[in-house]
Formats: C-alpha cells, sequence, structure tokens
C-alpha cells in the first residue's frame, strides 16, 4: 500500500502539465473497463460525457475519467485520453468500432497568473494526450497535474490520493484536484479540518489545533464568482453496479464537508466521480457498501488535505503561498 | 434568540406524539408561503409532494413542512397538517379553492418497542393535525414529535433545533430529526462529532476528546436495513428562491457529515429540506448565499447534537440509553 488511488488494482494514473501555462490533466486509467457514477454537488460544475453515468443509462462502464484545469477550454482534455486509448485497441464496441467510454470534470485556474494566451488552439487536447502517455508510479502529488494550477482561499491547492482497507478488505482509492473557493485550514494556522482522519502523519500530524482558535469558523473565501470547484475520483476494487457507484459517490462527497470549509457553494463545481474495478472476488453485502462510502469519504478528505499539503507555490509574484511555504519547520508529532 | 428554527421571522413548529406508539409528528408553518426546496442524499427516503419543490417546478411556495415517524405509513401526516391549513384558509388558490402545500418527509421508527398494532387506520394523519394545532414556544427538544421513537446506532435519537446570525444579519435555523444508521459520538464516549462547531455548551460543552479514542473511526451501525433517516428543515429570513434553496438544502446536507459518521448511506432516507420566508430586507448576494449555506451546515450539525443530548429513553426494556443515562454527571467545560 502506497496511501494513493493506485493502491486499487486496475487503476493507472498518468499526468501531464506546462509550467507556463500553469495548468496540467491528470487521467485516471483502467486497466478493464470500471462501473462508474458520479455525485456533483457543487453549484458550478464543468462536465464531459457525464450523462451515462446515471444507473438508468445503458453504457455500464468507463476506460478512463479524466481531471482537468483550464475551466471549460479543459473539457479538450478528455478527447486527447480517448485517442491515447483508441490506439491500443481501447473502448465501447459498436460493430466493428471502438469507442472509448473517458468522463470528466474540470476546475478554473484560468486567473492564476500562468500564460494563457494559447492562440487558437487550447493546450488541453495534447495535454490529456500526453497524461495518457504518462503513467507513472509511483503517483506524484501536490503542484502537478490537474493540480498544476489549483489554489484554495489562503493557500496553494493542488493534486492529492490517499488510500485506505476496509474490514470486509476492499481497497477504497481517492485522487483530488483541490481549487476550492474556500480553506482546508481550521482558522489561520496550519492545522487541517480532515485531522480527525489523518493516517500516519501523512500531512504534517499536527493533529488538532490547542487552544482552538477563536475565528475556526470564520469564512475565508476567493470570492464570489465560479471559478472554483473540487474535482475527484475514487476508486474501489469491489465489484459493484452503476447504482451502488453512486451511492459511493454521494457517501464520498461528505470527504469535501470534513476537509473544506465551505463546500458545495455555488462558485464551487465540486464534483466527485466513483468507480469499480471490481478485481476483488467478494460480492459486497449491505453493510460493505455502507462501510466502503464512509470509507471513500474520509480517504477523500485525507487526499485534500495532501493536495494542500505537498503543494509548491507557483512561480509567479503575486501566487499564493504553499502550505510549506508558511509553516515548514513546525515540529510534527503524531496524536 | 432561543437557539432554536423559530427564531427565524415567519416560522412556527407545532409537536404531537403518542408515549405509547413511540411516535410522533412535527410541523413546521409559515406564517406566510415560503420558497422551499429539497436536497435527497439518503439512499432509502420517504417522502411526500416534493417533486414540486425542484426549480423548474411551477409551485413556488409551501405553506407547512412537516417530518413524521411511522415510517410510509407517517405519509399520512402532512393530509392532517393539510386539514388544519384548509381550515383557515391557508394554501395554493386555484379559482375559488384553496390547497395547503405541504411537503414533508418521514423517519423509520416501526421497531423501536412501542404498540404499532393501530388496527385499519394508522394515526399519522390525527398526530399530523395535533401537531399543528400545537404551535408552541418555545420549541422543546429531545424525545418529542418527529423524535419521539427515532435511535442511533448507539444512543437514544431524538428532535433538535438550533439557530445562527450570519455576518449579513440573517438568521439560519434547523430542525432535525436524528434516526441515522450509525453515531454522533467521536467513539463509545460523549464527545460529539459536531463539538468543533458547538455553541455555548449547547450540547455539554464537553468539546473534542483528549487523549483521542483509538477507534474513533470503527463505524458503529444498526444495521443494513433501510429503517433509518435523519430528516431536516433548514429554514432563513432571506428573500431566496427556490433554486437558491435548493442550494442552500445542498450546502446544509453537510451537516450530517460533519455531525454523523457515517451519513448518506444507502439504508438511511436523509432528506434535507430548505426553506425561506424573506422577511429579511436586504436582498443576499452570492457572497450572502455561500455563508448561509455554510452556516445551514454547522447549524444543522449542531442540531443533530442537541437532538441526541435532549433526548430520553423510551420506557421500554431493551430501549437504546440516552447520552444523558450514560454520560450525566461529567463535569462540563467550554472550550
Amino acid at each position: 500500500m502506497n496511501n494513493l488511488i493506485t493502491d486499487v488494482a486496475g487503476v493507472l494514473v498518468g499526468q501531464a502539465q506546462d509550467a507556463g501555462l500553469a495548468s496540467g490533466v491528470t487521467a485516471i486509467i483502467f486497466e478493464t473497463p470500471a462501473a462508474a457514477s458520479i455525485a456533483i454537488h457543487g453549484g458550478a460544475p464543468g462536465v464531459r460525457d457525464t450523462a451515462l453515468l446515471e444507473p438508468e443509462m445503458g453504457v455500464g462502464a468507463v476506460d478512463a475519467l479524466v481531471l482537468s484545469g483550464g475551466s471549460a477550454f479543459g473539457l479538450d482534455a478528455m478527447g486527447g485520453v480517448q485517442a491515447f486509448l483508441r490506439e491500443r485497441g481501447r473502448g465501447y464496441r459498436v460493430r466493428d468500432v471502438v469507442v472509448p467510454i473517458v468522463p470528466g470534470a474540470i476546475l478554473f485556474d484560468l486567473a492564476n497568473g500562468g500564460d494563457k494566451n494559447w492562440g487558437r488552439r487550447p493546450p488541453y487536447w495534447d495535454l490529456g494526450y500526453a497524461a495518457a502517455e504518462a503513467i507513472a508510479e509511483p503517483l506524484a502529488l501536490g503542484t502537478i497535474g490537474a493540480g498544476t494550477g489549483a489554489t484554495t482561499a489562503t493557500l496553494k491547492g493542488g493534486l492529492g490520493s490517499a488510500s485506505a482497507l476496509t474490514s470486509a478488505g476492499y481497497t477504497v482509492g481517492a485522487i483530488v484536484a483541490v481549487n476550492a473557493v474556500g480553506s482546508a485550514m481550521i482558522g489561520p494556522g496550519p492545522h487541517f479540518w480532515a485531522a480527525p482522519f489523518e493516517n500516519a502523519g501523512e500531512f504534517g500530524g499536527l493533529g488538532l489545533p490547542a487552544p482552538w482558535p477563536a475565528d475556526a469558523l470564520f469564512l475565508r473565501l476567493k470570492g464570489d464568482q465560479p471559478e472554483n470547484t473540487t474535482i475527484a475520483v475514487v476508486a474501489t476494487d469491489a465489484a459493484l453496479d452503476k447504482a451502488q457507484a453512486k451511492r459511493i459517490a454521494v457517501m464520498a462527497q461528505d470527504g469535501m464537508a470534513l476537509a473544506l470549509r465551505p463546500a458545495h457553494a455555488l462558485p464551487d463545481g465540486d464534483v466527485v466521480f466513483a468507480a469499480a474495478t471490481g478485481r476483488h472476488l467478494r460480492p459486497p453485502d449491505r453493510r460493505d457498501l455502507t462501510e466502503s462510502g464512509a470509507t471513500a469519504a474520509t480517504v477523500l478528505a485525507r487526499a485534500i488535505a495532501r493536495a494542500i499539503y505537498e503543494a509548491r507555490a507557483l512561480p509567479f509574484a503575486d501566487a499564493l503561498p504553499s502550505w510549506r511555504d508558511r509553516f515548514a519547520g513546525l515540529k510534527t508529532e503524531n496524536r
């Protein structure tokens, strides 16, 4: 176990980014098609090919899922991943052709200081293709992939991941690009809202603040425009159908509530995909499903904190500081 | 401010219950019709007349909202509240008739030890009428109304409420009947998951546990049947339309994530209604909406903890203990 979504059997991740653009793409590719669904709880979502993820729709599985920067221009990225998969014969078969099924979601990183003067053709299709080509282990976190240009209200955002085992032996992993309108921190200090769920110092081991900050509940917001969004994939090796995957996606959204304040606001496009690779042989019962959903929520909360903990500031004059810029050198203690 | 949903101008609450039945009804009645919507994030919801709450539907306002025990039999309760309102000329006008618009939701309390042998006609219509007749201030909490028969995995559930002011001066209140499949407590002890949001010792003032329980994240569950559900109304005096009310309902669902572990599981019918009485003269901007939603989440989390804190055990041999049964006499300290 590497505490990454790639701990889930059958899940591969590739990433590509452009430092000058200050944006990038993260492609989550399934070795074999995975049952998947979605929960959209934010007020400003940007998605592609997600209607088929509803339980009543006919396509049962996806070949990949894509998280991208670039706001609505980033919806090209899924096309690049499709091209990569088509060259390898992957996709939904319609007579003698294959159509790779690659839903995805974007976040807004157009105002982060990067050079967005890309001319006629946006760079996201090519970044999508490059991400799929760049499948690598171990998966790198922080200012990378779809998290390259991401920010929060007070600190640089980024790309995070985490994993856990359920009591029945299922692996549950999450990957997330954190670009929230709000903050993952309790007050102005170094402590994460996700601290009660932290595993083995994975985001600094500082635990909860003592004394409790007087302004812990003051809302730190970027602004009120639809320029935010936390986008995530949770995956499990359990054999779920699409309806079960949707239940996992809904429960996993609670991880945003546990790690970010606020979550699910009108200017946030918060989206969670849930995918099931079915590699685990034990059929899940209802209790397994509840535990998997609760685990998906805590794993996503941890992945959100790790995204911020691992991020580096963008190299621009007025860029937001990273968690490490602000709080490095603090003595860490495991609670 | 009484730290109750009735702090929101234009919101009245009446409750009725039957001790032998071990069930009851809570009616939230608006002095004038209120814009309202709904977010259903649980997997086993039981609702009545909620389709019209979607933003694209034509009816713009509701006369009352009802929370009831009785599982699907409790869906009669809304009819009793309608009868009460019709006698008073309240309702949606269709030429010279009025139709009171009274959506609502139920929770499962049929296996709590109460006498459910009611013969042909279930008691919920009459309990609904009685609840509307019993509008009272201050609103009583605990084992009352829709919370009469409610339980959680480890302790008696109940009826809770709380309120808060936003920085712009809007009042946000919540009322909730807590019947979760899981637990509101951190581990086996007396500390609530909602502790970071507690106001002035409203649920004991114990703060967070120290040391942190080793089994804090162990899932305490009633079982895996659809016999649970936390149902809530959040209300504000802001002038919201139905789409804005739906955004508040979605954000308020995060309060369940903050106060209950797990939330939103397949056997939970978790429903949040959001209603806006429009008594506050300042038109809400986008930031007000975000803050109102974030406040609705924390107010609902607090109301959930108060429901359990204020509850008394049912008078049956194998009834679950109440929080006070287990933890009364603990020295309280404000953090």
